[in-house]
């Protein structure tokens, strides 16, 4: 078929603090820019270990896609993996992202949730910890 | 970095009526399924010339996730790569999905949006049609 996932784009207020966001405390990289006929900007980012592609869009103002932002459904979140949820959890917590849900453990994963500048949640996805489980089952 | 940028997850209200579009429509295949232990399930789509993962997230009513669904900014749109946008649109609407923004052309590239059974926006972006460009000229 004639079509190819290629990326994921959030619409973001503040370009500046996006990009702070995403580069430092999610350690992605600007890999591709560029300005749009009707002024918006798009900004690709690409993190380690994944080719996944993240898009950030940013509309200026009377933009004919510049609708007024507002809190809505469609994006679940955004999905990463890291090998040390509680640890990944707090260090994002003291690099700018909010709390949306503590860690908890689900089966063999541990699970957390924290939202970036814009409200948009991000999931921390990983393997729940051998040292835990041995405290609970003490 | 101990982070690793995964999936999308987007919020669906019927899940049979959206793995119906996005595995029939959007030639996406289902990779893997789960229910977490708050009732909710979670189904993994690749598409094909891409290793960018889509998840479908859908909550029973009464789940702590299930919040009213309503219409928000935050995914600005899932972008799909094609080599002919117009033929491509074209068939997406006889496949169900809606239109958003009608074909265009922006340099060198040919853009149109459509949306799905959510309302969420596909891009559908590739190489402008070099015989359109001569139509252009003419």
């Amino acid at each position: 078929m004639d079509l190819s996932f290629a990326y994921t784009g959030i619409r973001v207020r503040d370009l500046d603090r996006s990009l702070a966001f995403y580069t430092k405390a999610l350690g992605m990289k600007e890999i591709l820019r560029g300005t749009m006929s009707h002024g918006g900007v798009y900004v690709h980012l690409k993190g380690p270990g994944s080719s996944q592609r993240l898009e950030l869009n940013w509309y200026p103002k009377g933009n004919r896609f510049a609708r007024p932002y507002r809190k809505g459904e469609e994006l679940d979140h955004l999905g990463f993996w890291t090998r040390d949820v509680v640890a990944t959890y707090r260090r994002l917590l003291r690099d700018g992202a909010k709390v949306a849900v503590r860690p908890w453990r689900e089966g063999r994963y541990e699970i957390a949730f924290v939202s970036d500048p814009d409200g948009i949640w991000i999931e921390l996805l990983g393997p729940a910890k051998k040292r835990r489980e041995a405290n609970a089952k003490a």
